[in-house]
């Protein structure tokens, strides 16, 4: 039995609110339980200076967490002077895996940060980013499009992410904190609406992993992932 | 007319609702109107390094602003390496103002800090967060209090702030973003449940300023922070 | 008694040394008793970036402390890598004093920086920052207008500060070092040559304070300022 | 045919040379075609301070590379002040892969630092990096358990690291940089001797990917561990 | 002939006065012509982390330039966040040079820092300050001395440093600003009180050197040096 | 006897290996006995950003030394933040020579960057650098010229740097880790191929030194440079 007393495949109550943050073009306060990440998209006129001059925009990420949204206060990153390395990883992941849908022709010389900042925190925080913000991208777009600065709409796809692990030598579905800790794997998979990969993260802890395990753990990424997707699709309907 | 069609002494509409982060020993969401705060208490069994050995305790604050809470994105303070002056400057008078109305010998060797993060910000944003964290700070210590880690009650009374300004000439209570960015000055007080006065902060923008119209802006906070501490009590009642 | 043997109302002794810095466009040597602050004024040919090509100007200002400026050696600023929040306030609060007398249209696309560096610490030094740094804009002023620079005189007014407190329950001007280690309620007023204020803080150290005492301090302060204005004026006469 | 005319399941050569650095408890210089990454053991008689008292080491890791270790020069992150996301993400994957097969207790309190310093960057470098600091560390050990300082030996198993990609539609074995740039998709695998996986990490570049196109990268990555781990047994034999 | 009518042996009119700083165990303001110097030293009870419970103590310097002690305006340190070089390699060379005459054991586990801040610069910065340095050392001894903090007096003879040219191809001594600028080769020598040479820098600047340059700059310097002990004497007489 | 058994005049065996670095313009590892520095030289084509336009270019150096070069591992200065003192004077040394025999005009608008890595440290890294960065230098240029970017050869010279020091009161050349760390004083000498001086460092270590034991010095430092350029024209023939 999971501590939470989900089956293998269940998600945990997932909510998608939009319009979230009076002033950003797209926005959304995405809930895995008890996981809170207010997602929002703010559109520069202008893209990154590596990319100026080449017709194409650009969309980028930032993660953070609020210092309390963790059991014991966590040290600011602004009173350290830097990202941690855990940061970074994460906020790249978030950015590739909204570049992986979006056509940054089509955006025009453009650029768009998703800022992911975790209210609260139990595991999956990721994962919650990713699909949290593909809704606020989605919103950012489409108040372009409303206001004529894009003609075509750049969003290929949908995107969404989720965690696994093998908890037990089960494979388990959407670790939440006391699961993940546990855990003897954590995986990460980050799927497209087609069903196709765009990212597999996946990490022994406690214990080496197989192939049989993840591809186990995979099957039931599919299952969560087209659930979040039926999510966003209802959430921006 | 004022711009939110207030009269010149009426408050933006507040609301505080407790225990909103569920790892935080105290905490509370503040909204004065637009401006809303996420205000934390964290309690640590050890005071600051320099403090040590004094049988004394501390409070401290910490202020951010989450990048997509004001009309245009602001720059990350971790991507920056530093938080920048004016951070500092709020943080430590937060700290400050609830330093004012606790006894840090009843608190003992630990150290509350005092999270301000603000989610939205409309105007207002450093009186919100400190009217905020006095919710906070009094439910951590009834947490302490509960579970017998203190005796005594180290409040001494309540502290809450409020700006004044002189748009127009007049004096006016609680401005919002439109009206601070017009107002010839700019005030900020900090008062205790007793009005007597904590901090008085008030700074020429566009105009100089008379002792009078100083004397107006005060009188115009006794009004808002009597209310403000009203509040208070019916929130932790 | 003040441990300084003056009355309630008395500066210390204030001289203002002008024309002691051999490069700078304006410069003084400004004495409140034992706190001695170099004052130079430096003109760029340029504006900060966020100002280009608005045909106006900007006066900025820079605060730091010797290392043995105080009783026992501080740390440079340069070493720890950032300055302190409280070099940033005082900063801010010098140039912002400069600006509310300084017509920036006049002054044209330039820039004037105020570095104010404390020789020796004795109580005062920010409010010695501004009294002195006006001397050293002014000279810097009167320079470029003697090379034809600029058309009109950019100063619409005198600018000088002081500080007061509340010490045994009895407001006190111009705080020694001593005095206000010691004071209930430390306040620090700028105003200009026509008695209008430009900025007030005032802040409850061991006690909280009454409108009544500060505006006991504010009349004390009124008194101290006109004399330094004076001393100003015979300075630069 | 791929560009350096090597069939699809075909690693570059590699070399391992040991004891290349004088001072170091365990070196190697490794070889993956044009990649080449020198590797260092240092030995240290204490654990980071967060484990101290525990009765067990650690293993930890660092990665640069040379500044024209690259095509074009790259900025030392000594002068930029902080480590990129890339180095730390990469330094965090070897440190974890290392551990993955250290039993930590059996190190004692000691912290064990393997350096990975990118001479010349063909592709693959944080996989030549994992498979020669295996090399590195079991030296390290090797002279600890000579020199009596560790009873047991600490490694339970051999590890080692190889890249896959999709290219032009197949799956192919240790990347080269020109192979990589153009590559769909990008895949990191780390595994054990005995041929179980202890990190997956793959990623869509120009193309998403599927579950069918992950397994057959996964199946090139055994072949070329395997070979791999064989040149490990052989080096250190 | 030279700039400032010297002739090439000739030092500058130099200075040195005592007891400039209040709070300071010892002080000086010493004066090469344009070139101001303050220097003050700081006691500590305990030597660096690094030193501790070996019996011995340490001498240690600080140079830094106020922002406007130059031609124009130099960026302060504080805000760029990081010492530059020059900076760096000037107060090593002063610390190194004051250590080279003083007797560490008898200073017992303690700290002495040497501030060394350059109020006006016009060439020869870092002699000015070894020179000065010294005397406020002096003191500082003196200070400890006179309250039994040490029985021995720790300096064991005079050091003071001068530079050298090679101007228009002859050798000249104390370069102010205008001739370093102009100086084919560069030069700083620092000797004790007993003739002994301590550091000897020459830099090609314009030209090579040869050394019988060398040798005619260093038979200068020994007459600058002689001079500035002499000087040295008498301030602290 | 010198530990290495070498007499007072003889230098370690030093071998220039060239083109040891794939994608540099110019390259070389240079060896002096136990002292191993990796030189490559990088070209860019655009001067720094305080040159641009003047019709001249640059060239500059960098130094680090990887963590295990040394006999107790070093703190990789991206980890600290900022690079040394010591690291900032030696590159400032290393580039400063170069300079000195480089026409600058003739290398037009463009920096070239020299980078040292030093691989194992036995003493002299900065002087092997030194040696060694001209060897790069020489190859980039004639690079540059192979593919007319330059007509004419910007080296008018040869440089190379060795070390001397006083070791049991006689002078000895080259010094190795072993030595430099007993000797009483420590010497660098920067010469061309012309016998002209470059750079001259002396250091008082434990002992003060005479003119004497300058000159004794500087003739050994004739006698290896003289042997060093020799190694340079052999390795570039």
């Amino acid at each position: 039995m999971r501590p939470s007393h989900r089956s293998a495949d269940e998600l945990r109550p997932v909510t998608i609110e939009r319009n979230v943050a009076r002033y950003a073009e797209g926005s959304c306060l995405i809930k895995f339980g008890g996981t809170h990440v207010l997602c929002t998209a703010s559109l520069e006129d202008k893209p990154p200076a590596w990319l100026r001059g080449q017709g194409r925009g650009w969309v980028t990420a930032e993660y953070a967490m609020l210092p309390r949204a963790t059991h014991t206060r966590t040290k600011r990153e602004s009173t350290s002077g830097k990202q941690s390395g855990r940061t970074q990883e994460i906020q790249r992941l978030i950015g590739r895996s909204l570049r992986a849908v979006t056509n940054l022709q089509a955006l025009g010389e453009r650029q768009i940060t998703l800022d992911c900042d975790v209210i609260q925190a139990d595991g999956g925080t990721r994962t919650a980013s990713i699909t949290g913000a593909w809704v606020a991208l989605h919103d950012c777009l489409k108040w372009m499009h409303g206001r004529s600065i894009i003609k075509d709409h750049p969003l290929r796809d949908h995107i969404a992410a989720i965690s696994c692990g093998i908890s037990n030598g089960e494979a388990v579905l959407d670790l939440d904190y006391a699961e993940d800790s546990a855990a003897e794997t954590d995986a990460n998979f980050v799927m497209t609406g087609g069903g196709s990969l765009v990212e597999v993260q996946a990490t022994a802890e406690a214990a080496v992993f197989t192939d049989v395990q993840l591809l186990a753990m995979m099957t039931l990424a599919k299952v969560g992932i087209t659930k979040l997707i039926e999510l966003q699709k209802n959430a921006v309907a």
